[in-house]
């Protein structure tokens, strides 16, 4: 198929969109065959199947490079008790918290999860995604955590999307564990780890490097099983404080380091000399209140590639929009119109060790969208509307 | 039609969601015949059609009452100057601002201005809307307002959504009276009303009380014009400062004061006594990345009824999304999920004077939207996400 009429936005370099104002694209099964201007198309080219795209705005499909879209109930009543006043521990009290998540998530069947978790996908699918990380961790027991992997694997089976998983073990202590969280790295996560992997289930090692959970010698356990294991890893790193997640996530050489609001300039350094990208989640920062933004122009000035996600999960981010996820990266963060495309396209395929997609080149995966816009900006300036017009998948529309 | 097997949110009064478990409603032409439990269903209504939904949540369709929706033209190019650094001046001097807006408003034809402020429209309709006010005051012009107000008028022919429509000549002050205020005032605004008003175009007369807009001498002598026409009023108030608008509205009974982030404790007493809805506009604190949040407390301690707006507009607010407004409401402003619900129902019809919807009761309109939802605080607590089901217009899916 020859895609013409169109206003490519290449992104092929860093520093611009890439616009061809007037352009072709060659589709040759999933992959692009060629692009470049209307009347450059070669030959071979001139005989496929044509469509007219009126001029529209293409762009690279959208990549959601950081979720936790499986997971059990929501979090309604616990986002009502506290804006009613209620206190933090009347909401424990109320059985909220991550533990109520974990707790739904346990007691949900691989139905009720997967059929949850389509609702969202679907949201997703609607705004032009073609890729989606999903990661484990409201499992917290083995059973659980290979439960919510099997479901995310099985969304790729039915609908027309690539998954990413993320064993993501260690997320949180369970409640069964609390105070042990050395014995929980070693006699739950690590072997759901092993055991995960042997199935075919993982595609990266992740943690939550925070206070509130894992402190970087215990993540670090987990990677080096990881490593051993031969997969890439990332982290949940600074978000709320420093407690050395960055650095840990730069001498693994992590595929990212997310969240990343409480990064120093040295952190910043090391990640960019280590090729760790910076998945900022707004939405997190949003529903938190949090005040202290990620230290963007130091992302900016230590070549740090910064990818934008929507961190979709039923707590601190209950967000399925990667379009507001862009709006909001501008809004809160400062970010630029194309590092905000940036971040949904080429940042988070390679945030998700990908470098065959995500930039409208020879080669890559024809995985696109086709938007009612006329400019690209426009996609991060609106504010909760979806101008989407078609989406490409594998070549397929 | 019976509709039955519906978790009701009546709203039938403002402290508590009135929820109906197992409830049924009857719909009599466009009206609420009946609403009551599923077993209390009088013998009149039994031998109607019946719709079962399955348990799904029902609540009053959603009202949109304070919007710019047409509009020539978008800012997209300024939001990304902006990000890219361009100082004020800059942007000013690239043809940004209200001014740009008020160009290409000029210059649009009826049907592009109709057919761009269908898009929105439409996304609006998609999460439930039922009815949507429009404000001119992008034209400043008599041609451009009635052109703006004409559109607004049409839009209910070609959708199935009422709308009422505001006069907003008193929105800014356009280039060609810069410095003359008071001539603008006189020369153009208050005849353009009176044109609109004649020509049956004006349901409410609005106006911006601000330091960059009009002071309230200036908006007194457009409201004694709506007076002197038997049209109800309302005003843009303390949005950026505290010039005395919101008092000016409570002195002439407006159906709301809209904005009121720096609203005073006494201006909230006098918006109580004058039954003054408060219009909170979420979108625009958010896309200005404003710090004063409007006194919620001060609102409810006074029996100031709040309603919530998405401000629909190319620069302040380019959100499209009530359900992303309630979120905003309950994120950046900490309403309940309650109080968010009544601002898009039962406050929105009353900020826009009619006492006939927004609540499920007998003989109300039967506009009515039905969710993917177990409670209708879900409806505030995602983001991004429309959960709609399906959305009843006059009696009619
Ligand atoms: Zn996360
Ligand atoms: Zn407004």
């Amino acid at each position: 198929m020859l895609l013409t009429n169109a206003q490519i936005v290449t992104l092929q370099r860093d520093d611009d969109f890439g616009l061809i104002a007037d352009g072709a694209i060659a589709l040759d099964g999933d992959r692009i065959g060629w692009v470049g201007s209307a009347g450059d198309v070669p030959d071979v080219y001139r005989t496929h199947k044509i469509r007219d795209l009126g001029g529209r705005l293409v762009t690279p499909a959208l990549i959601d490079c950081h979720s936790h879209i499986v997971f059990g109930g929501n979090r309604a009543s616990e986002f009502e008790l506290r804006l009613n006043g209620a206190s933090y521990e009347e909401v424990a009290r109320a059985g909220g918290g991550i533990v109520s998540t974990v707790t739904a998530t346990r007691a949900a069947s691989t139905e009720t999860l997967l059929a949850d978790a389509l609702t969202r996908v679907d949201a997703m699918i609607a705004e032009g995604v073609t890729m989606i990380e999903v990661k484990s961790g409201y499992g917290l027991d083995c059973d659980t955590e290979l439960k919510m992997l099997r479901v995310a694997r099985q969304i790729a089976r039915v609908r027309p999307v690539d998954i990413k998983t993320s064993f993501l073990g260690a997320h949180a202590i369970p409640a069964e564990y609390m105070g042990k969280a050395d014995a929980y790295i070693d006699d739950v996560c690590i072997p759901t780890l092993r055991a995960a992997h042997a199935e075919g289930l993982v595609d990266a090692v992740d943690g939550f490097c925070e206070g509130i959970a894992f402190d970087a010698t215990q993540i670090a356990r987990v990677f080096d099983v990881a490593v051993e294991l031969g997969l890439p890893v990332k982290l949940h790193a600074e978000q709320l404080s420093n407690i050395g997640g960055a650095r840990l996530a730069a001498k693994y050489g992590a595929l990212s380091a997310d969240h990343v609001e409480y990064v120093t300039l040295a952190d910043a350094q090391a990640m960019g000399a280590a090729s760790v990208i910076a998945v900022v989640l707004p939405g997190a920062f949003y529903t938190l209140r949090e005040t202290q933004v990620p230290p963007i122009q130091a992302f900016r000035d230590n070549g740090v590639a910064m990818a934008l996600a929507t961190d979709c999960n039923p707590g601190s981010s209950p967000l399925v929009s990667p379009l507001l996820a862009m709006n909001m990266g501008c809004t809160l963060f400062h970010m630029t119109p194309l590092e905000a495309l940036l971040g949904v396209t080429a940042h988070a395929a390679a945030a998700l060790g990908e470098t065959d997609r995500g930039r409208i080149v020879t080669g890559a995966r024809a995985d696109l969208c086709v938007w009612h816009a006329g400019h690209p900006a426009e996609l991060s300036y609106r504010i909760g509307f979806n101008p989407l017009h078609s989406r490409i998948f594998r070549g397929s529309i």
